[in-house]
């Protein structure tokens, strides 16, 4: 029998224990910390203790619940074990939704009318077509590619900006970090959907705000290590940025007094970005646990090199 | 020579004769109350004052430079005379983005979210899939037709309304009066953009609300007049309706004394929903003109005995 050991130390994962079970009736799941969790096959994570893999002497593969990996593997010594991530179209579709969301929100000037709308201010903001709006994309992956798919089609101008090239129609392409300027200087509103890597910390933060159009917007939909708060605070106060939707943080639960919570210009959303399937989630691990039994390749394993 | 009187009681129209007149060099333009006007073969309005086509012994033609033409022809002894609007492609696009947005606002959950950041609350909203999320379009002419085919391509569950019947793919149809009810009973989002008419005048009122499902939420893009304000405060404070966007308003522009600036649920813009393209709307009026100059038939007549 193969056991799954189900592990976070900042969320409760017992429920995808049944769902778990409907997709693979042959395995056994354990919660983090029952003792039995040691002599798991498989550790399925999200912010996984420090360590914790160290105590699984029979640890065969870390399967993180997400699409990304980085609060799994982070400070963890893996001993070489594949590291899987889940991908799922659901996913794509929420986060299409809630980027073109923010778009729309700034283009459209929703964000102005709001502020009018508090002090019952009636004034028409000067409006755009679509065209005319650049919208730029840092990460070019399965949600990325999806989001400038959408954007596209919907006639706004989009720039993508990735580590390695990417080809979609209509997308004008920004490859690598010597294009990086070049495509901040051209973008409006700068979506940021990055997997989180040494290479990507803190990239929402001053060298990229002061290179982008004075006024522009950011919507980070990454991870909030992504972001350098006080660098945010301090281009929404000089006016080099007009505003900023944030749905990750550092810290989640988002702190009841950090000051993102009323920066004027920011909108703070509970990292809602996706919806998670959870049932698609637990058949995608319970059907990488039986190619891990059968011995056959497994799906969506993470390049450890490159982090994603 | 033909001359194109200018009329509007509530906007100065004056910016279009430059536009007129580079469209169509051979015209003759004059601003009202400018006396000249009542020598005009042709009005170009925008809520035109009582009884002013009386005072135009030649006019031939009256255009509008929207697409309603409510504000132009109500009131009015028009003696036969054909009445024109505008239908401007861009006109849908921004209209198209309006709705879009307003639609994720509420199947996203984003109200909720604004509702929770006044507070600093970090709550994760319930998600459903687009196709969970049933909109109901109220009238399928271009605007209409351009919205549910953008809604159907995003995956939500669309649902028609209109007086006679219009087949698009993906959108179940409901027809007239007898199929209303119904209609509603299947609509979480509601949108309005029919035209206003002595059947459509007050349409978003309480025995609409009423036959929503609880916790529905209305959008309004139509006209001002379309909307019973407070039967919507009534529904919002019942918890009937979970809130609405409002982009047009009876008087405009919004009495800063006006309660729906501040009801909870309620987002006001400043009818911004389309982008006016000023060029367009001079282009197409010339050309009507010259039509009419030539016995051609005209473009975009408003059929009298429906209203639009």
């Amino acid at each position: 029998m193969t056991r799954v050991a189900l592990i976070s130390q900042s969320a409760n994962l017992a429920y995808f224990g049944p769902l778990l079970q409907a997709a693979a009736p042959e395995l056994e799941v354990v919660v983090w910390p029952d003792p039995a969790f040691r002599e798991a096959e498989v550790a399925m994570c999200w912010n996984a203790p420090p360590g914790v893999y160290t105590e699984m002497p029979k640890l065969q593969l870390v399967h993180s619940i997400a699409a990304g990996v980085d609060n799994v593997v982070a400070g963890q010594d893996l001993r070489g074990l594949p590291v899987c991530r889940v991908v799922d179209p659901q996913l794509a579709e929420g986060m299409v939704q809630y980027v073109l969301w923010s778009v729309l929100y700034f283009h459209r000037s929703l964000d102005v009318a709001f502020a009018n709308q508090r002090r019952a201010v009636w004034k028409r903001p000067v409006q755009t077509p679509a065209l005319q709006c650049r919208v730029g994309v840092m990460g070019l992956g399965k949600l990325g590619g999806a989001i400038v798919r959408q954007l596209v089609a919907l006639g706004y101008t989009v720039n993508g900006w990735s580590r390695s090239a990417h080809a979609i129609d209509g997308m004008a392409m920004f490859t690598g970090p010597e294009a990086f300027d070049a495509f901040l200087a051209e973008t409006d509103v700068l979506i940021c959907v990055l997997p989180l890597t040494d290479a990507t910390r803190g990239i929402l933060g001053r060298r990229t705000f002061d290179r982008l159009p004075r006024g522009a917007a950011i919507v980070n939909c990454g991870r909030g290590e992504h972001l350098v708060a006080n660098d945010l605070l301090g281009a929404l106060d000089s006016g080099q940025l007009r505003g900023a939707v944030l749905d990750v943080f550092a810290q989640e639960p988002l702190p009841a007094d950090d000051p993102l919570w009323r920066a004027p210009g920011v909108v703070v959303t509970p990292h809602m970005a996706t919806m998670a399937s959870s049932a698609v989630v637990a058949e995608q691990v319970a059907h990488n646990v039986r190619r891990l039994v059968a011995g056959e390749p497994l799906a969506n394993v993470v390049d450890m090199g490159r982090g994603y």
